[in-house]
């Protein structure tokens, strides 16, 4: 069933990467607790350190710096904490400023209380306001303790990557941390956790070919390290307790692996296809909004909405012809809800849009489908008066 | 190489059982992301059901209190908690009673502060006194919040039971909360949450030959749960953020079902090969000092002090003879601790024991060639003066 339809949400979940599935089935055959000191165990923990290798390497960090986690949310729930330690001594972060389109997963805001976050607006293009973060840091009282800046490295939804740099050079004006997710840049552009002036980054693995139940928290250094959200038997240099996901990260490292090589090349045939199926849509429907097209984005995604076409109504609509795409982001169980993103970005999140993301392993006959459905799908709804 | 070693380390982690690795190997075919709606986040989504009702199926749980966790270290950090909500309602867990052989996982108190942490003591048999626990429950303030006390099933180390169902008698007769921490008597013994008389238990996967990554909080009811420790994208009914471990589960679940089946007959099976090897350790060793023989325990685990041999120096000889076992538990990286079990039941911890655990897939040549290893291990050690 899988083959013959087309997967277009490819920022949801990757499929797993062959590499990654080879390495995983392979290591399958072994027991090996990464903890326990016999043979076994001297070989998972072997494999567990080339895999921090592999991830380190995919956003320019030091292995040393890579600590596995069960994935980005929790990697997110880990950094966003108002208790941190320098060394032995207690640090404390006292607000945090998160853009208004990160995921639920930032948003929320990890471990502060509710009054402890403040939300940063963006433009109508979707790309957080540089200046209202400016002013909201300039406000933020020192004494209470340092303020944290969270920005995503590109916006799960549309695609639009945000001037991550400039928002770590504010944060750095105020003495702040910087939070970077770089879940859906990982891969997708080139990434790099000092040239982004980074204090942490998030990484998932399932979202670049890698297995699900397995990320990271990536630090610039290991001095200032949040208090562990998950305490226990120590593992990860006491950053993170639980036995080490051992195949997990073994694929993880493999997919981050893959990820590192031929990055650009990749990345301009993904967005050749991409831009073929953006021009193909406008010609079937001129009326069709493009979020971003003219900006930076990761050359993956398209996040659009067909006028006369609700985006739930729309999501049905393409799998009933054989395409996977998403209505906004599938991060909640069940959950058709309206995109913050659209919202924030002052959309009408009613209608909400429809997002198409593209992997490695998508074809041209893939985007043949797609604008096939596509045609199909905008030829039969109700176009409403005004765009008529 | 793993063929032609024996491997005896099952209770640090059990090798990948045929079922679940066939079943995740079909799984790794499929992307899918649970909480998408399209054909294929359906099918996981269908999958991940199926897990959940093959896991409560172990424990006699309802499927729809099963909630899915990284494993069982982050399912102690989650329901080890002060704050509760009853319905929408606030609840405050004062204080928390644990016993002295806890898993660090459950000692460090989770998300209580070091003083909401009290140790209840063991016998020198290594059980927990039940006369200390209510004498500590009846000092405890009912106006500052409930009680909870945890207890685990079948202690890591030793494989020695514990009276669960009368510890949560008292829990309940002060009013408080019974958590069960069941990780190692799952498909080692018939367990059943409402026997236990439990409001919480604790499973791991890959002690019962499931994947690392993935475990389960497992509730009595579903109206008293804790505070989310990992917040988000709202999946797990929002008890459990973070895209869904897919391929993983699945492993789970089949590993689960797998233990349900036979219980009884593997686990006499295990145990006859665990007698014959204590049997034929004493006629080598008449001084082996076997903690609780006597007493009811897991029937695939033996801990062992052979005087004159500190654990550390037996584990590398195990090992060297091609025997994986532990040195007490492989909980943390790289470190090999003294017992905390031993330390609590008033043995000499610098000497240390032996841990020796078996699983399904054990063979009587295996235990012939542990047999083998200890008459080598044993004969050349040098055995102090007192013992002598």
């Amino acid at each position: 069933m899988a083959s013959r339809r087309t997967y277009l949400d490819w920022n949801a979940t990757a499929p797993l990467s062959e590499r990654a599935r080879l390495a995983m089935i392979d290591a399958l055959l072994l027991p090996g607790n990464a903890s326990s000191v016999h043979s076994e165990g001297r070989a998972a923990r072997s494999a567990v350190e080339k895999a921090r290798r592999q991830v380190g390497a995919l956003v320019g960090a030091e292995p040393s710096h890579v600590t596995f986690t069960s994935g980005a949310t929790e990697a997110s729930n880990h950094v966003l904490t108002p208790d941190y330690r320098m060394g032995r001594s207690p640090v404390t972060v006292s607000h945090l400023y998160v853009s208004a389109i990160e995921h639920p997963a930032i948003r929320e805001g990890g471990r502060f209380a509710a009054d402890q976050v403040t939300e940063v607006p963006v433009t109508p293009d979707g790309i957080i306001k540089l200046s209202a973060l400016d002013a909201l840091l300039a406000g933020h009282d020192p004494a209470s303790g340092l303020p944290m800046v969270a920005v995503m490295l590109v916006n799960n939804e549309t695609g639009i990557v945000q001037p991550v740099a400039e928002a770590a050079a504010l944060a750095h004006k105020y003495r702040g941390l910087m939070v970077v997710d770089a879940v859906q840049a990982a891969g997708r552009m080139a990434v790099d956790i000092t040239s982004l002036d980074a204090d942490f980054l998030i990484v998932s693995s399932h979202k670049i070919g890698g297995p699900k139940g397995v990320g990271a928290l990536i630090s610039r250094g290991e001095v200032l390290m949040p208090k562990p959200l998950i305490r226990g038997g120590g593992q990860e240099k006491g950053h993170r307790s639980g036995t080490e996901n051992f195949h997990a990260i073994i694929g993880f490292g493999a997919a981050a692996e893959a990820m590192s090589e031929d990055l650009l090349g990749r990345n301009e045939r993904i967005g050749s296809l991409r831009d073929r199926l953006e021009h193909a849509m406008k010609e079937a429907a001129p009326d069709v909004v493009i979020y971003g097209e003219a900006l930076a984005r990761a050359a993956n995604t398209s996040f659009f909405t067909l006028p006369g076409l609700k985006a739930e109504t729309g999501q049905i609509a393409f799998d009933l012809e054989g395409v996977s795409l998403s209505a906004g982001s599938a991060c909640s169980s069940g959950k058709v809800g309206q995109s913050h993103v659209l919202t924030a970005m002052g959309h009408d999140a009613d209608v909400g849009g429809l997002r198409i993301s593209l992997g490695p392993e998508t074809t041209d006959a893939d985007i043949d489908k797609a604008i096939a459905a596509f045609g199909k799908i905008a030829g039969r709804r109700k176009v409403p008066e005004k765009a008529a």
